[in-house]
């Protein structure tokens, strides 16, 4: 330990004067101190940030929420404003000029979140919750710290968004509060970049880009401030990511439900159709049937390949945890299983099931897929496998409910909607910048944690929109993860465990002072 | 007409001569008269009835609505009092003894109705809204009817069990208040067996019975006053009913929900888990792959296959009116695919689709199946049989949510739960007091309709408890329903039309007045 501190305040131009304090301290160690000082009113903060509903299709409320940052980010002393496109949620933008600095940081986060089902969740997704550790390892609610309080690291913040991803919003305001009152400079050129459109897929962030284009063609790196960390609980830094994409599929029986009892055995049977439907899409061991479906995925470059082996196999502790005898395509391991393009059910209705179920045969059947892609994948490309493959199965394949004469015409019809999606991303590990960002991350895992506790990966299960700031900007990005892995995020009670915030706040007074 | 009527006059022993009036009415004409009378009245009066909230496992709420029957038919001058059991809807008990009477006539009905998602209906379901015709046909909400006015009889009143089942206490009601006005005598004494269980199979029935196990013992014949008419709009008589059982079977992947991006292709993905379980239960031409399914089945009686030859065939018209241009199991028509023991998917959940759709992979997905019974089919056997396939696909089969340790045991785990069904009964066409009430209730369709328009039955493709009466008390028992067919019994915006109720009000006062 003695000696990372040694190399770090040798290394880092950061190293500053403090007004009365014996030692000049780094900017980690300022910023970690400042933490330690100021923990209860820190998760005081989080919460009311997270206290902020911010799905992306609710205008009003994403925009409050919007504001909410800007407003606090203006506070921390950066020059600040909403970006504002007619129709869609504001991009917070912010920017930190460093007279004298070399080189100027892209930071991008989401403030927006995910839809929330409230009925799935222990407490409503917009009141946060402290809790004394995971509820599902016994953990308790209890109240928001006071000043006086120790915080535990353990505990752990239920709310919307607090793992995915108002965790690195925080942990960098936080930062830039430490420097400021610690007279630290940051080493780089700050570009805050915060898109309140991710979990919708950012349809405009590129025009928010060209907004400010003169700032956005200046970033000499961009880090994405999002996702989990790995599995193990060590800390992560990733070279891309996966696409994503959404489809749905619905399937149609008679122009009404019916009894199930009166026509049960004669009317058409929505849920065995859309079940035949799917069934024929993956086989058992996980391989989808669609046919071209893995012919467009490029093979990792030697350097991402070589990432990829040197990743820990954290298989059978995650299996072990999440009750698993058997994984989709053993014995692959996860991290093999993200280089490749995926197809999943993420939501299937017919009728209702449980105390709701009625003795009906429902007259739809609906699957919504869940499609994730690899570089090399074109989002149209797999929508069209997609369909064609539906068509091949006997459907008459539309975009909106068939009328009683397409329905008259057709004994198999199948509506498909959605498919608009992004597409995958890689850096390389040997351009410059991204080995300065390496390198100071590796000194914050390192201290956070033990020698060599930063796991990289080639890229991310998770999808960010990467790909235009590495395509279309061609400026080289990294993931930059900070949330526990198991946030339950994008799922009913996602939460933030208050270490992986502390390790943030570690990792960006790093990066941000890095030489 | 003038043959039938005057048939009807030579015939019928309830000839009665009404004071100050020119000539002799049958009892069908005092009640047809009356309704002419007071239809507005009976329509408020059927709208009141159907405010009553009655789903069987609100207890409180379904004993209101059971209270409320009670004091209707107690007002109409039957003899009348709650049978209770604990924990259960009472049962609504009547009688009404005639001297002389040589026959005792068993009037079963259910007041409960089927479970309630308010959110897919029109108007809340316990809130009666009149329509001017069917909603999807262009009909337009209307307030209730003054005295004043006119009443059209293709108008709908809408609302959970208009057509499933209180439209028969409706009729019932307004024919005795008919027959006390117009001083007729029913011919039969009756008793009056309103369930409040009905639509969750009716599981003290039998308990119910025996607290009146004299009464019980005294009934000749009964009629089970439930059900829709034939989809031609002709009325409909029929021999007995197919059994039910519902099933629900639940998938397991991880512990929780996962993220689709970082633990896509690697999770176990339970919507297609689910979705081959299900394909692997049924084939494209609807035939149950479940061995054994078909093997208990009776075959048909001569007289029973007799009646199902005379009955209409009407497939292509239904056929049009739901929109489908292939049915499950054809070139079988309808009516011959109802005497064969049906599996369905009558729901399904995974996750969510639509606007909440996330991009997790759910961490179960369900499917709730009806199961529908012929005569010979034993629930427990088929159950068994599910079972045993279930298992035989792979699954470890369990009664709850497995713990830790079973999933880590278990590749494929399947939760079945549900099962206990009723079975299915017929009766004998041959028997002397069902001749007398398929005479009746020939010549009430013959005057509401034309001659010959009833149609006859082996067998309801719904659900009754009548195996307890004809099976466990051997009394002949026949179902004469009165709902439209298109009354969307069990789904969302159920309705009655009111022609239906008036040949409701017929039919029983023919019924109650036969020789």
């Amino acid at each position: 330990m003695t000696t990372v501190l040694l190399r770090l305040t040798l290394l880092c131009g950061c190293v500053v004067g403090l007004a009365g304090a014996a030692a000049a301290q780094t900017g980690a160690e300022v910023a970690r101190a400042y933490r330690e000082a100021h923990a209860p009113a820190i998760v005081r903060d989080y919460a009311e940030m997270l206290a902020y509903p911010n799905r992306a299709r609710d205008l009003d409320d994403v925009t409050r929420a919007a504001a909410y940052i800007r407003n606090k980010l203006r506070d921390a002393g950066v020059d600040t404003r909403l970006l504002t496109l007619d129709g869609v949620p504001p991009l917070v933008f912010g920017e930190l000029r460093v007279p004298g600095a070399q080189r100027t940081l892209g930071l991008y986060a989401h403030y927006d979140g995910q839809p929330v089902d409230p009925s799935n969740w222990t407490h409503p997704p917009f009141e946060p919750t402290l809790y004394t550790s995971a509820m599902d390892s016994g953990g308790r609610p209890r109240g928001l710290p006071a000043d006086t309080e120790g915080v535990d690291p353990e505990w752990r913040v239920y709310a919307r968004s607090a793992g995915d991803d108002k965790a690195p919003i925080q942990a960098l305001l936080s930062v830039i509060h430490a420097f400021r009152d610690g007279e630290v400079t940051p080493t780089s050129n700050l570009i805050f970049f915060f898109d309140g459109q991710e979990e919708a897929g950012s349809p405009r962030l590129g025009d928010y880009m060209e907004l400010v284009r003169e700032r956005v063609e200046g970033v000499d790196v961009w880090l994405f401030c999002d996702g989990p960390a790995h599995q193990s609980g060590r800390p992560l830094l990733a070279l891309g990511a996966r696409g994503s994409m959404g489809m749905e599929v619905t399937v149609y029986g008679a122009t009404r439900n019916l009894h199930s009892g009166h026509y049960g055995n004669w009317a058409p049977d929505t849920g065995m159709i859309l079940a035949r439907l799917l069934s024929s899409m993956k086989d058992e061991t996980g391989r989808v049937s669609i046919d071209g479906w893995y012919d467009t995925a490029e093979p990792l470059s030697e350097e991402a390949d070589a990432a990829l082996r040197a990743m820990p196999d954290w298989d059978s502790q995650l299996k072990q945890e999440l009750g698993l005898a058997r994984t989709e395509g053993e014995p692959q391991t996860l991290p093999e299983r993200l280089m490749v393009p995926a197809l999943n059910v993420r939501g299937m209705t017919s009728g209702n099931t449980g105390p709701l179920a009625r003795n009906i045969i429902p007259n739809t059947a609906v699957a919504a897929l869940g499609i994730r892609l690899v570089q090399g994948n074109d989002p149209a490309h797999l929508r069209r496998l997609v369909v064609a493959h539906i068509e091949r199965q006997g459907f008459h394949v539309v975009a909106d409910d068939p009328d009683l004469d397409a329905r008259l015409r057709h004994p198999l019809i199948a509506k498909v909607t959605g498919g608009g999606g992004s597409v995958a991303a890689r850096t390389s590990i040997s351009d410059p910048f991204v080995m300065q960002v390496i390198a100071a991350a590796t000194d914050a895992a390192d201290r956070a944690f033990v020698e060599g506790a930063l796991v990289i990966s080639p890229g991310l299960g998770g999808t960010l929109p990467i790909a235009l700031f590495t395509d279309v900007w061609q400026k080289p990005a990294l993931v930059v993860p900070i949330a526990n892995h198991d946030n339950n995020q994008h799922a009913p009670d996602e939460n933030l465990r208050l270490a992986n915030l502390w390790y943030g706040i570690d990792l960006f007074a790093e990066i941000l002072t890095m030489p």
